[in-house]
């Protein structure tokens, strides 16, 4: 008798398989129907997009593998499962996914989720609610029975994605280039801002009657991909709370800018909850607190797990109701494993 | 005797050879000391940083040959030259310019100048001043004794360009689509902006619950350069002279950009004059009006054509003094050749 049959004190049960597959790595539960977190595991891109849809299915089912492995469970038990990824409506033929599991031996075939929903359904069990996340991007959507309705936003760092970490991080840049530059007001951002690159801000003015640091800092970061100046926005958030006008207005900036994709998602006949995800909203206070002033009577859940909404919505769509206490099971279970 | 000595009734003088030397194209500008331009010539992309050292130089040539070939004049009347253009002090070492030249029988070695010098004094005669030149990018400059003493912006599209015309595209992109995404006030810049990219305004939902417009414009959008959203600046300057709010924003915000550049610029003993350059200064009179009031006495000089500076350029450079007079027949016999 297995490891994992013994677990189960003999019972054969049926277990569900959620995939989070983002574009650094796939995380991948198997679950009970009663929210027990049996086993996880973990592998590379799983996006389709950035790795290629060969390598993407291959980390799936090395995922799948390794949490297989981690129950001590046989293949033969999945019942159902789902993966969530980014664009997965647009990717809603997934051969490209299953025949390489069907191939291993796995017996089921995943559904494509969007990885908007899974964000909504990792912190709660209710059918009908609002998500926005923030982090290197910024989207806001509407889910009602278990379906989004409504994406706003997520249009890109040169399109859209207003008040994400990206624009944050452009706006450190444009904004402490220009107050080095004279045409703005002097800014706490242009020293942080030099510190972060590692350049000298008294470097000796060179080229073409500019300040040296300005060439340096120009020559840095055209070297750039322009989604890496999301990492330059943490600069914003602590020039902000060190009181720096510039910093203040950005970030002000930057959280109406998300309570109006927050806005744009509201229906009448749907009060909550809503769900914040991404750094921007689960680490930044003021800006969450500015974002949920838009539904002043829902207090925001915080989300930074989108393996427990992959699991929640396996279940859901092997047709088990979640119910908050196998909701918080699911919660607990997968936690205890990270 | 040749048409050339004929033209100048036998006596054999001095001539200076100006190059406009740009991304694009390069003309070449033959002048005498009196400021008669004696034929111009034309050829690609003179910049060694975009066109690659070999090809530029050879544009410069081609430009200068068909300048002397214009003017029916030998080479050997040639007693100086300049060649104006982006990033020229960085490259101050010119054998990679002159040698071909020399090569070729030109017995003149040809100075770089920053274009933005060749820019403001192809409006002028004076040694002082300020240029503001907003077309795709934004930059402004002091002139001092006929030399660059101070520049801002000009940092490109991510960084800096503030007010420019890739300034102003990339904002009625964002602003366009943030409105038919439901996060922004409706705007006239949504339809001009999807008629302008030929796509459907009531395409039908298709992907992730988002207007299928959006996700066209989007899916269109990021298979163009960045740069290239410059071409749409027109649509908020039209929509702003038709009143709508969101376009009158924009273009208000572009011009206090352009503003605060020329404000860095200013030094107490140097009153003017100022040059506007490019085509948002220029062909937009609300945005120059807005600009100029930062110099309130000076009447802002619009310039179109930096061949006349070049060819100012190359006369000062070779000792000879511009007067009013002769940079008047200057900018008249140029003009004339256009």
């Amino acid at each position: 008798m297995s490891t994992f049959v013994k677990r189960l004190g003999g019972i054969v049960t049926n277990c569900y398989l959620g995939i989070d597959a983002g574009g650094t790595s796939t995380r991948a539960a198997l679950v009970l129907p009663d929210g027990t977190c049996l086993g996880t595991g973990r592998a590379g891109s799983g996006n389709p997009i950035s790795a290629g849809p060969e390598l993407a299915a291959q980390n799936v089912l090395t995922a799948s593998q390794a949490a297989l492995a981690n129950a001590g469970a046989e293949p033969s038990l999945l019942a159902d499962g789902i993966a969530a990824m980014a664009g997965s409506r647009v990717a809603r033929e997934a051969d490209w996914l299953n025949d390489p599991l069907h191939a291993a031996g796995l017996p089921i075939s995943l559904t494509l989720e969007p990885d908007l929903l899974a964000a909504f359904l990792s912190a709660t069990p209710q059918p009908d609610g609002y998500a926005v996340v923030a982090g290197t991007g910024a989207v806001a959507v509407r889910v009602r029975n278990f379906e989004l309705e409504r994406v706003t936003d997520g249009l890109g760092w040169l399109l859209g994605d207003a008040g994400s970490g990206f624009w944050v991080g452009h706006q450190v840049v444009r904004h402490g280039l220009a107050a080095l530059d004279g045409r703005a007001d002097p800014t706490a951002l242009t020293d942080a801002l030099l510190t972060a690159l590692d350049l000298d801000p008294d470097a000796p003015a060179e080229v073409e009657g500019r300040p040296g640091a300005i060439q340096h800092a120009v020559d840095l970061l055209y070297t750039w991909r322009p989604v890496e100046l999301a990492q330059l926005a943490p600069i914003a958030f602590e020039a902000a709370r060190e009181g720096d006008a510039t910093a203040r207005a950005i970030v002000h900036e930057a959280a109406l800018a998300l309570r109006a994709a927050l806005a744009a998602m509201l229906a009448p006949d749907i009060s909550g909850p809503v769900v914040f995800g991404g750094s921007v909203l689960t680490q930044q206070p003021t800006v969450a607190e500015i974002v949920g002033a838009q539904l002043p009577e829902q207090e925001p859940i915080l989300t930074t797990d989108g393996l427990v909404g992959a699991a929640n919505l396996a279940l859901r769509r092997g047709g088990i109701t979640v119910t908050e206490a196998v909701f918080d099971r699911l919660t607990e279970t997968i936690a205890a494993r990270r």
